[in-house]
């Protein structure tokens, strides 16, 4: 089969002919990839970012975002089939340690990561586990749904332990309405009576916002906390999800926390730089979040059946991933580039 | 009656003779002082840290850890009567705010602080609301508890939120065994099952934790993160509760602190300084702790009442207060001042 | 002022003029009523079920669903003032047990209930307290909001903690679309992502329910359950909330609860029967549910002020009482009757 | 090996030779057992009452609570290896519905119970899966903790989930000190600041409860339910756990509960009878509770591990499994039968 793969640092992928996967283990499970979204981790892969903390051996396989049809089960496998519409969580995890136990499987402490550290998914055909599958509903279609699997799921999962304490008179700030807060809005809309308020540089962005689901839009042209600041009566929101993580967002957010409030870290890139006395006196919160689990994709794909959720997509042939990452790299992707097979 | 005031900053305090209060307001309760606790924010005051922050006028009587009995109450007070035996909350508060409201009443948006930005409790009486009265059980004597109204409150506060998700696997460790990591140790071990690790640079102090329920002792020597890391398997601590905040212990603390996990701020000092990036691959929390509420402070008392809580005092007689003032300054008190009139 | 007030049992109420309440102690508030809503507890109040269990001394002024605005203020009143709009909480609550320090005020140990067992708002004038009125939004007519202060506020509490444990792939069952039923569906819709599944003998209520936010009819002919194990892959529904608690809806809603699920009783009239075995072989949990706190008012009223909760009224002069009383009595009254003085 | 199976019913069970089960399938796992509780439920299966409802075909090895050392495992286990001391879950579970995906294993949609509906542990081997084998400390023998595998994890269960909502201010009434209940107090103890209050008919049975942990005892001879409501000011217990569950328990256990307070259904006979009028006017809960989670179980063997939970053991070669059975039916087993091999 056709993949895309990693073939040296500071390079570009290649695309060249390897063996079909195969189910040889009681639980792996063969995907046969129906789009594999690319993302910007794929862009720092290259640049070597990822060398030393995944201990990769090149060549391999890239490719994190990954949805498609059952293609093979191993022996053991009772809960897809052959033909099946499933979307692929990021993770292959253990299923036996105390966190997967615990239905928090994303620390699981033997866990794999597929397009990270072993083969992925920019390919014809992806190996897996059965406790990475999401079936799909009918009405859903893999290309369309595959950059949900890491970006979307990552969204939904801070977006929903955000949500845990909103009430109707709470207000929630989302810096940053890109790819991953246009999600969070979402699912924020969905699973809270919380009003939102959105704030990022881009105006377009925030039309965008208030088009799915935001109550307010605050431009960050340098007011941004006295704005959100004067909507909250000076006190604060109860809750800031920041998708941004960099540029003085952290200090900005934490700036927007209300007393007792909570503020999400999803975006990253700077330090969280906070005096203790300011932690204390106002009892607030600094909350970090990863991808969201198995149980999150299930629940972020019953949003998506029902179209509380959707996702902008261009898609590329998977012959024109070099197309897909140039235009990534050079901020010419409007939503998010799927490679279809 | 006699007060002991702040007559202006980096100025001894003076004894002065000032009328007794009384309960004009309907939910006005005068308590007579039977133990103001010395505590070392009273040393701050005096060096002008709270100058700005209180916005007090001088002179006015200090001390904001107070116990005693119901000397008079306001017309509308229906919860104590004269003679009951009561510790004193902290603060003055509302009642009507949403915070109020919510059984959050540290974060009331109306409060006032004895002590601190109204007259104290160094002295004969104090006027404080029903709204901060905890009737206390008959075994309890007020100057043995007065030093439970404020630092054991923000202890038991940390510890109380620290063992919720605490389980039978779980470790929690606690940096810093002093005056309120004392208390913390306790009210953990009351309060979760989880294995208690302390750390501490003392091993007199990590002695007596170990006598009041710690498991295990850990003198920070330099090697405190990889021993906690040792007795964790390499994965750290589900909790921590650092009451030290400084010197190096919330980069420790947060080093101990496993994916997924708790690290609670409870002293103070320096700043929290942590990658976005490894909030969010580890999913670590950071969480604020302030002074517990009335709530809390009934369940400390609960806790007082059946020797589950203990805290070693050393009482000086209110015309003593120099005396007070000036061992704590030169770190000669054992456990804490108290001040009886 | 004119009063209708109780003047024995079995007999009409009477119309009568009295002194308008004055706010003598410190936290009395007067409220101008704007709307009463004409409940059919004020029924069963007249056929005598309430006079062992209120106690209360005839004659009194009848009527608990109240909103108006503030008339007079007693001293220590800070939270309203003379002019504003507000909703009244049926409760007159003391702010000081254990109860209403916690946020939990309907369950405080020294209540009033304006209306059953003291003067309520069937009348020009109504006395209550400082901790019983909710400013709200200038968009919001009392007249029009009136219902919502106890039939509303006993809908939302329940929808509300049901609400807490439901996600994207929930099915939440509602039996009855009728009074309570209505306003539970929207506050479900709003602060939920499950489905929901509505149960009613009546298709045109059924209708309704879809048009505010249901996803499922099931018109109960006495294939319900089936039909609902139908919907659910022969499991039940994680939550299942009753608003009729008679007539075998209780026996049908337990049968309709997923192992491990929710029933919630709102609606009462007949025993739950329940083998234990059944109980603990499926881990279900009978849940009850009485009127919403303080809180729980505030949060509907912010539903309320977006347009996210409607109910519809039919509007009465309060001379006209009788006539309400009579056409309630009779099942003549679509949505609620409210008095107008 | 030797097996001792049901043949019939009302026909003793007899011992057999069998096969020695081998690990054929890729998480199986094989245990050599060290004890095997003999349950109350072994008489009941006997008797035909699960004859329906496990459909099990005859003859098949009785026995559901057991520990003893991995024998053999499958290809894919990595959790434990031949020779580990282990203790048994009951149940054998898919790993992969939504319940095992949730940490909820119990609720499995596809699940085994060894001993109920297929071999179980009166015998020298036992098959069970990867994900049924918990290891134990090394200071644990099987032959002392097997009882802990059912009765003492439903105790555990129910215990825990009580314990989530205690403070130190509350009551816990633990109703029935005998086999589950005598668990049930020490986990209380362990994990929980309140205040227990045990309720037994037996005055010997109260005394150990007092001196594991109990703070009071009530000797069920009549005045229990006004005993409890003397203790507790009149107004019930916050949280009352009924290990009985029959005999009049369920509405003596409701009668002892707090507004607002929780009623937990762990024994089971009888048939809960409650006004819907009384759950709602007192919002009160009845909680059904099950055999504990795998976690459950680690929990709990946390807290055998370091004493903090034991269990009276009388132990029996298998050979003579029937003194075991007709000593517990005859009511002459202290504590709890084991069966080793």
């Amino acid at each position: 089969m056709r993949a895309v793969q990693v073939v040296g640092y500071h390079q570009d992928l290649e695309m060249t002919e390897v063996d079909v996967p195969e189910a040889t283990g009681p639980f792996d499970v063969v995907v046969r990839i129906g789009g594999a979204g690319v993302c910007r981790t794929d862009l720092h892969i290259l640049e070597g970012q990822w060398e030393e903390k995944s201990g990769v051996t090149l060549p391999y396989t890239i490719g994190h975002e990954n949805a498609g049809w059952v293609h093979a089960v191993g022996s053991a496998v009772t809960n897809v089939r052959e033909g099946d519409k499933v979307i692929v969580h990021p993770l292959i995890t253990c299923g036996l340690c105390r966190a997967c136990r615990s239905g928090d499987d994303v620390h699981c402490e033997d866990n794999q990561f597929p397009g990270i550290n072993t083969h992925g998914g920019y390919a014809e055909y992806l190996r897996t586990s059965a406790r990475s599958v999401v079936p799909i509903d009918d009405s859903l279609e893999p290309a369309d749904v595959a950059a949900l699997a890491d970006a979307g799921l990552t969204a939904y999962h801070a977006a929903a332990k955000a949500a845990r304490r909103l009430t109707p008179r709470d207000i929630c700030v989302v810096i940053g309405a890109g790819g991953l807060g246009h999600i969070g809005i979402q699912v924020l809309k969905a699973l809270s009576p919380a009003q939102l308020v959105v704030v990022d540089r881009n105006p377009e962005a925030l039309k965008l916002a208030l088009s799915i689901g935001a109550d307010h839009g605050v431009v960050a042209e340098g007011r941004q906390v006295e704005e959100v600041l004067d909507i909250t009566r000076g006190l604060g929101a109860e809750v800031v999800v920041d998708f941004v993580g960099e540029g003085g967002s952290t200090a900005e957010g934490l700036a927007m926390t209300r007393q007792a409030g909570d503020y999400h870290v999803v975006g990253y890139g700077e330090d969280v730089v906070v005096p203790t006395i300011d932690l204390i006196s106002a009892e607030k919160n600094v909350i970090g979040n990863l991808v969201g689990s198995y149980n999150d994709l299930c629940d972020l794909m019953a949003l998506a059946a029902r179209g509380a959720v959707t996702l902008h997509t261009q898609k590329y042939a998977l012959d024109d991933f070099q197309s897909a990452i140039s235009n990534l790299d050079a901020g010419r992707v409007r939503g998010r580039a799927i490679l279809v097979p």
